[in-house]
C-alpha cells in the first residue's frame, strides 16, 4: 500500500473564508497572513467503517491516517507517537467532587505533546519537497524538531530562548540539530528567527505558521475520543495554553467527528494559563475576539510564555464555540501541582502539564465544572528535562 | 469486572523442582533460595480466542492479564505502560546486510522497561497485603519503584550506588521516595539495602529475589510477537544484560506463546555487555551453567554494571534453548551508538539501550546473525536523564 488514503482536499483560512490548494508547499493565508487550515472530503465518507478500521491498526497517531494530510505512506516519519494512556486520578483532595482523568502525553518519543505536530508537520514538509527546517521553541517542540528531522534525514535548526532547561538543549543538539539561542520568549526567538533566517530556503515551522502542526495536535483530540467515548467522553477538556495549537487541534477533531456522526456533543474545552502571561483568558473575560499581548509576562512554566499567541481568532473560537472557559494559575500552585501529581498520583507532569491539575480547584469554585462531571487534565510533557535544572 | 481472569497456577523453582503456594507473599526457593517463577493453567486454554481478545483491549501491558499473576482487577497499578513502537531503522551502515528493528522502551511511562516488571509486581505485592516496599537500584528500577508506589499510595525507599545519573535521583525523590546512596555498584548497594531493611517489615523488590517483576517484563515477549508476528517475527533479539530479567522474562513468553500454539519457533536471544563487566557472556562463551562475578567491573552504562546477576542460570538457560549467543562492547561503541541512534535515526536511548546497536556489526562479522535476517534491537530506555550528568 503506498497510497494513505488521505481525505485531504485543499487548504482554509478561517479568517477571509479563501481556499489555497493543498498540493503544494504553504505557509500562512496569502491574503490576511491568518493561519491556514487543512479541509477534508468527509461527506459521504463511511465513518462508522472508519471507526472500526482504526481499531486493528498499530498504537501510533497514524492510525487516523485518513483524516490527516500526508498522501504518501513513504513520507511517514514516525517515532511511534501517539495513543498515549489516560488514567484515572481518583479522588484530588482539591476537587473531590468531580471525577478526574489525565492523558499523558510525557510518554511520548520526545518527551511531550509537540511530538503529534512534528511528525506530521515533518512528514508533510517532507512529502512536498522541504530539504531543511527551523524552528523556534520553548524547548519541547526544538527536540521534536529536532528528532524528526534526523529520522527523516534532514537538517534542522532550533532558536531557543535564554533560560530554556539544559536538559532540552542538550537533546536538540544530541539529535544533531543546531541551535541558536537568545530572546527572553519564544517570541522574541521567533522574531530572531525569522530575520536569520530570511530568505535562506529553509522551511519554518514555527506554530500555525504552516498548516499541518494543528492536523498532528488533532489526533489528541481523536485519541481521546477513541479511548473514552465508549465509557463516556469527559463533560470537560482542561489544557494549558501557549500557542494554543492543542485547544485549536482538539476542536477540528471534535468537529470533524460530529460530521462523520461520530460524536454527538463537544466536550467543553477550558485553557489554563499562567497569572502573569494570560492573553487567552484575558481576552476571553474581556469579551475580545482576537488577543492582545501581554505585557511584562513571566511564568515558571517556560512553554506557557506566550505574550503574543499566534493565530488567537481560532484559539477563542474553539473555546468559546465548545461552550469552555479560561482560568489563571499562580507559579506556586503550578509548581506545587507538579509535585502533586508525582506523589498522589506516580505522575511525572512538566510545569506546563500540571498547570491543568493546579487549574482544577479554581474551576470547580467558580463552578465552570460541576460536581458529578468527568474532567480530564491534558499533561502535555514529562517533568524529566526539568529535573537537572531544580 | 472484578476478576483479572488471571490463570496464575502456583510458583516454581527451576533448580530443584519444587512448587509453591501462589496466594501468600514469596521471595525466593524455601529450599535452595533460587528464583521462582509463576506457572499458569495453560493446558486446553482457548490461545487463539485469546489473540483475537487481547486486540480489542487498552494499549497497556494489561491486554495480556490472563498470563500476568494479578487475581483482581482493583489491584492493578498503572501508568499506562506497554504497548511501546517497533520501529523499522533501515539500513545502518555497520550491518546494512540485515533489517533492523527497534523496540524503544524509553516512550514508558517512567522512561525505561523497568515499569513493566514495577506495575506487575507492586499490584501483586499490594494484592497480597505489603505496605511498605524497598529496592537497590542503578537508577532506572528506582524511579519506577517510587512511580508505582506513588500510585498505590505506598512508602518506597531506593537504594542507589554513588555515580547514579543525578536526574534519576531527583525522579526518585519528586515521586516522594526516601533515597539512600552508598556503594559503587547495585550489588553492593543491594547488600546494604538488606542489611539496613533486614527485619523491617518493608518487602524487597530486587531483580528475580521476587517472582512477579519477571511476569512484567515478559509482556516484552508478548509485544513482540502481537506487533511484528503478522508480518514475520523477528530471527534475532539483541538485549542489553545487567539483572537479565528481560532475557528470561521474553523467553518465558516465548515458551507460554509455543504452548498456546500462537508461536511456531523462539527467535534467537543475545545478550550485550560491557567489555568490563560481561559475566553472562563470558559464563557463555566457557560453557558453564552459571556466572561467576566479574572482577573489577567497570561500565559506561550504570544499568549494566552488574558484576553477579542473581539467577544466572536461568539467563544462560534462556539464551542457550533459544539457540542465542552473546557479545561484548567496548565503552566508547556504547557512547558512540547513543550518538548514531539519536542523529541517524531520531531515537533517544541511554547507555545501556545503545549497547545492541553497538554489538550489531560484531554480530554480523560473528555469523551470529546473517544477512537477510530481522534483528530486533531492545531500547531499554530513554536518553533524557543522562543529559543532565554530560
Amino acid at each position: 500500500m503506498s497510497s494513505t488514503g488521505s481525505l485531504l482536499a485543499h487548504l482554509e483560512c478561517r479568517a477571509c473564508g479563501i481556499e489555497v490548494p493543498a498540493d503544494r508547499l504553504a505557509t500562512v493565508c496569502p491574503t490576511c497572513s491568518g493561519p491556514l487550515f487543512a479541509s477534508y472530503r468527509l461527506n459521504h465518507w463511511n465513518g462508522r467503517g472508519w471507526r472500526e478500521a482504526i481499531s486493528g491498526r498499530a498504537a501510533t497517531l497514524w492510525r487516523y491516517r485518513e483524516l490527516l494530510p500526508v498522501q504518501s505512506v513513504k513520507a511517514i516519519t514516525t517515532l511511534g507517537e501517539g495513543l498515549t494512556p489516560i488514567l484515572a486520578l481518583g479522588a484530588v483532595p482539591e476537587a473531590k467532587e468531580i471525577e478526574v482523568w489525565l492523558k499523558d502525553d510525557g510518554t511520548m518519543p520526545t518527551g511531550s505533546f509537540k511530538a503529534r505536530g512534528m511528525s506530521v508537520a515533518v512528514s508533510r514538509a517532507r512529502e512536498l519537497g522541504v530539504r531543511r527546517m527551523y524552528v523556534p521553541s520553548a524547548g519541547n517542540a526544538g527536540v521534536a524538531l529536532a528528532a524528526y528531522a534526523a529520522r527523516a534525514g534532514l537538517p534542522a535548526r532550533v532558536y531557543l530562548p535564554q533560560g530554556t532547561p539544559a536538559a532540552m538543549e542538550r537533546a536538540c543538539l544530541g539529535y544533531g540539530a543546531e541551535v541558536v539561542k537568545g530572546g527572553s520568549t519564544i517570541g522574541e526567538a521567533g522574531a530572531s528567527a525569522r530575520r536569520i533566517e530570511s530568505g535562506g530556503g529553509a522551511f519554518d515551522l514555527s506554530t500555525l505558521r504552516e498548516p499541518y502542526r494543528a492536523e498532528g495536535k488533532k489526533t489528541m483530540g481523536f485519541e481521546i475520543w477513541e479511548q473514552m467515548a465508549p465509557d463516556g467522553m469527559p463533560d470537560a477538556i482542561v489544557y494549558p495554553t501557549g500557542g494554543g495549537t492543542g485547544l485549536v487541534g482538539m476542536y477540528r477533531a471534535f468537529v470533524q467527528l460530529q460530521a462523520l456522526g461520530l460524536l454527538e456533543q463537544l466536550p467543553r474545552l477550558y485553557s489554563v494559563q499562567p497569572e502573569n502571561c494570560a492573553p487567552i483568558v484575558r481576552a476571553l473575560r474581556d469579551g475580545k475576539s482576537q488577543a492582545t499581548p501581554w505585557e511584562g509576562a513571566k511564568s515558571a512554566a517556560p512553554g506557557l510564555l506566550v505574550p503574543a499567541p499566534f493565530g488567537s481568532e481560532r484559539i477563542l473560537e474553539a473555546i468559546r464555540e465548545s461552550r469552555g472557559g479560561g482560568a489563571t494559575v499562580a507559579d506556586h500552585a503550578i509548581l506545587e501541582a507538579v509535585g502533586h501529581l508525582a506523589r498522589r498520583h506516580g505522575i511525572s507532569a512538566s510545569p506546563e502539564g500540571a498547570a491543568p491539575y493546579a487549574a482544577l480547584e479554581i474551576l470547580l469554585r467558580e463552578r465552570a465544572v460541576r460536581p458529578g462531571e468527568r474532567v480530564l487534565l491534558y499533561n502535555t510533557g514529562s517533568g524529566i528535562p526539568f529535573l537537572s535544572a531544580s
